[in-house]
């Protein structure tokens, strides 16, 4: 099945644009709960209330392992997204897309970055649309230094985020699935003033954006709500401190499952009521 | 130590620029030697011929457990650079710093993408300067789709390389060594065309350069020469397979140890005879 019509599945079975971060900061778990059971135990909580599950490899010592083993539970309910961020050329970016894109890979997704150029993104579309997976490319990131590089002007007056954005839908446009995405999505910050979120959109018709920042960076429901299609499609919201830790900076209380749960309810009738 | 004087003294001592890439392909390796043996014995084969050595995650299936068994038994001889080439903001970019560059990490540096900003290389640098390591920051790559977007002309004249290229100025002005360079290295393709190079050096004249693309890539003798100082000093060469798997297309030869042996001293008179 096409990646993002699995995708688009889930969100319409759940209800839910949620895609739950797992970044377990070590010092920030409940007592006697290591990363690697707090976040299966979060991906059990939010099954079948969240379309999609995001573990962050930093947060795992940068090692593979736990973050295969989230993604195993959790799959087919919530789509797996390995926020890696990777990007590298030639031989290496294969041995990349090999890993987290390649037949034996229990993700659905990973997030790249388009800095190399098309060359070094080509080997991951290569794998993502072999075995029915889905690439996220950085176009437009979520911190303010996004700015140094991303917002550059160019000669034309094109900034450098539109021309990351062109590309983006390029390589989708050969493999959109039935839901009218393609497997090539975009990260696009809610962070970003709303006319960006509005010419991304208009540059990337087709693309799938995950925009992190809502929330706990202060990015708008009105940002989401400009990148959304009418029928609510195309649009992933990632939320990982928030979510599952929603009680900080308080300590961990006795019901930190139930808080979760109620934290990723409230998140979702947020933005149903868009 | 400072990083930088590090490297200099290890270029100095074993009078190689090289830097040998471990990218243990598994179809290349020789029969029934697995990828962390054969790395192993090149490890042990290149100390004291070569500057620093530089094993490539993805070869790893993304896994650090095996690079950084190689770093360990390679250092101090060696330098060793994890090339990685991470990148992330806030939180996360502080957690990929620690893996990589904090108290526990077992190599001299990390390589990193600068396309989220300033403030995604800030915890990286602040990890380097902390614990004597150092980083390499992407600015004008080997491959050909570098062209997309760090050729990229800016309103203004310049080109984005330029502006990377400005940012790893600043960043390393306050944290040069004792020989003259800073601990925020630049990735600049030995394959740019010279005039590149010789800008980037101007922009940058205490950052070392590791250069990858001589050799096997088409990168040229000159274009190192434009980025050395008169002194033979700021520039690091990497290379991965023309050096540790000089035999291909042929099979693995019975005598592959001392292949790659001379080989290494074969590039060592190349680049001393600059």
């Amino acid at each position: 099945m096409h990646f993002a019509d699995r995708l688009a599945e889930r969100i319409q079975k759940t209800g839910s644009l949620a895609c739950v971060g797992l970044d377990p900061r070590p010092d920030w778990l409940p007592d006697g709960i290591g990363a690697a059971a707090f976040c299966g135990e979060v991906v059990d909580l939010v099954r079948g209330k969240a379309a999609a599950i995001k573990p962050q490899l930093a947060f795992f010592d940068d090692d593979a392992g736990v973050p295969r083993e989230l993604a195993r539970r959790a799959e087919p309910d919530l789509v797996s997204i390995a926020d890696a961020k990777r990007g590298d050329i030639g031989s290496t970016a294969e041995a990349y897309a090999e890993t987290w894109l390649g037949a034996r890979s229990p993700f659905s997704a990973l997030t790249v970055n388009p800095f190399l150029g098309r060359d070094s993104l080509e080997p991951f579309l290569a794998q993502a649309r072999e075995h029915g997976r889905g690439i996220f490319v950085l176009v437009k990131t979520s911190n303010a230094g996004s700015a140094d590089f991303q917002d550059l002007r160019l000669e034309g007056g094109e900034h450098v985020f539109e021309r990351v954005a062109r590309l983006v839908h390029d390589l989708g446009a050969n493999n959109v699935g039935s839901c009218g995405y393609s497997n090539v999505g975009a990260v696009v910050g809610a962070t970003a003033p709303l006319e960006v979120v509005k010419r991304l959109r208009e540059l990337m018709p087709r693309t799938i954006f995950l925009m992190p920042g809502y929330g706990a960076q202060g990015g708008s429901a009105a940002s989401i709500r400009a990148a959304l299609s009418k029928d609510g499609q195309g649009v992933l919201v990632p939320s990982s401190r928030a979510l599952t830790f929603p009680w900080r900076p308080s300590p961990v209380p006795a019901d930190w499952r139930a808080r979760i749960v109620r934290e990723l309810e409230t998140m979702n009738r947020e933005l149903a009521a868009r």
